[in-house]
């Protein structure tokens, strides 16, 4: 009898132990953020999830009209210690040096060459675009489709020396699958260039090409002896940056989106541009986590995030992301 | 017995005879284009849809790169007597002409007024885009969308006297349908405005904003009182013909397509730049049936189909589609 009774004694509680370890698995698998601790941010994203697509919600949003935005730089990955697309143009310039003699002794490349890479881009914006158009023009689409690949295949962030699409952020890779999961279709919305982009955005965020905006330089149409191309000019085309978010938004979505994650002054229009007459989700990335990744606001100079943006984002409601308080893990390398 | 025989066959005759019944309108329901005559374009789309959807073929293609691009102007829907957007912005002079007197004997808007179209259209492109300007530009984006909204909601066809959305082709519907069905992506690559399109291609053609690439004119943005708007500036911004239909292509979205219809000397580049390495679909609607819509080629001055585009057609294997011969009806009013 009492050998009887512990053996149910026994299975009663290794069921209940395995019934508790049962529900405490669904809920790890349920929890569609799992690298965000819980928060306000964490909270504005469920609740705005399930506003939007719960069918007996007053605020129910048909899914064609589900839009979400995303910056890419500072937003999806990181833009440490500077633009991994001005990095990739560096070792263009690199690779293309035994057939520019002449840079040797002309800059910004002569500074380049020799790593000098603050004093050749001293010359500022002049110096970066004389760089962008030797380094993304004068080739195809299709061929420099090819060279962008080869190099994000290969090359090395130059202080983590890990593959540069392992430097996306672990929790917006959540958002994207979470809002994707509920019917959202996710655009990038990026000063970057949009052909730097497109190659790889598919397999790393889930985001096809056409869903893609950027900076874009001309491009013109020639045919050859093998078929028509695309030459890319060495001539500037659109700007997405800024006031440039909105205009690249309605000339190629032709929406207004309900959310829009950004991180810096480059996207204060994209978020303004979010309609405030139904429920909406505007975040900021702020990077303040000089431990495991990088502090960074008004003093930068890229991804600046300044004291004007804060202040506004106070003011309209808009969430920040407090990278050192909201996220558990940041990139999806780390232990955990 | 006799009588039980008789019974036995009258209901063995009406199984017969439902069950035919029942195949028949089966056979009907599986046809996905049953506004086509059988002939080498409709086996055409439908060889090129088994072809690349089947897992089992060898040239099957993931669905992610099954992209379609469409003309609209002469292609989806009619464009006689004249291209619509410029019936659209004929309706826009006469609207506006009270807040304009100088308009009485300003060209091309004095002729417009007293209904002279062809005079007003004499002076060419430079008095199309005069018009073009001052009814399209100068308002808000929501401000236009809503004017090309109560536009299409109630302007007649003027010699029909249909509704324009009225106006398209319903083979061509039926294609969107089957190749939606399959797994493609239906874009819009037209000549025409991008805003002008935008209003109703979701609900006529099951094309959402976001893939319909057309002519831009600039936009600038501004911060009202009411929150901010996109201005439409009375500059433009891209023409999306010709060599512009594949560098639209490739600004928007980023792919190549495998199946292009056009039905002009403006698609040429587009049909071109459908790559020739795997299954493709290349056609050109033709306008020879001047008994249920229009005929008309190398002599007309819009959706102009030259010689020189159908020996093209000839030489690299593009179909041709003739309307009269390949369309069992045009319109869906038409009684069938």
């Amino acid at each position: 009898m009492r050998f009887g009774r512990d053996v149910y004694r026994a299975c009663h509680l290794i069921g209940l132990i395995a019934g508790l370890a049962w529900a405490t698995q669904a809920l790890a698998q349920t929890d569609p953020l799992p690298s965000w601790n819980d928060g306000p941010a964490k909270r504005a994203i469920v609740a705005f999830v399930n506003i939007t697509t719960d069918t007996a919600s007053p605020k129910f949003v048909p899914p064609a009209e589900r839009i979400a935005t995303f910056d890419n730089d500072g937003t999806l990955w990181a833009e440490q210690p500077m633009y991994f697309q001005l990095l990739f143009a560096l070792d263009r310039v690199k690779a293309l040096a035994p057939q520019h003699p002449e840079w040797k002794s002309k800059e910004p490349f002569a500074s380049l060459l020799k790593g000098d890479v603050n004093k050749a881009l001293a010359g500022g914006e002049k110096a970066i675009a004389e760089i962008v158009m030797v380094t993304h023009a004068g080739m195809t689409t299709e061929q420099f489709e090819g060279i962008v690949k080869d190099w994000i295949a290969t090359a090395k962030h130059p202080t983590t020396g890990k593959l540069f699409t392992d430097m996306v952020y672990q929790p917006m890779l959540e958002v994207l699958a979470y809002l994707r999961a509920n019917g959202f279709k996710n655009f990038i919305i990026s000063g970057g260039g949009i052909e730097f982009m497109r190659p790889w955005t598919e397999s790393v965020y889930g985001i096809p090409p056409e869903q893609v905006v950027g900076s874009r330089i001309k491009t013109s149409y020639q045919t050859t002896a093998d078929g028509p191309v695309l030459m890319r000019e060495a001539e500037v085309d659109f700007i997405d940056d800024k006031t440039g978010k909105p205009v690249g938004i309605n000339a190629i979505i032709g929406r207004r989106p309900m959310a829009a994650f950004g991180n810096s002054d480059g996207d204060l229009q994209m978020l303004e541009w979010v309609p405030t007459d139904r429920p909406r989700l505007r975040m900021l990335v702020h990077h303040d986590d000089a431990t495991r990744e990088y502090a960074y606001g008004a003093e930068s100079h890229i991804g600046t995030f300044s004291d004007a943006l804060m202040a506004q984002a106070r003011a309209d409601g808009w969430t920040v992301i407090s990278m050192k308080n909201d996220w558990k893990r940041i990139f999806g390398f780390e232990s955990h």
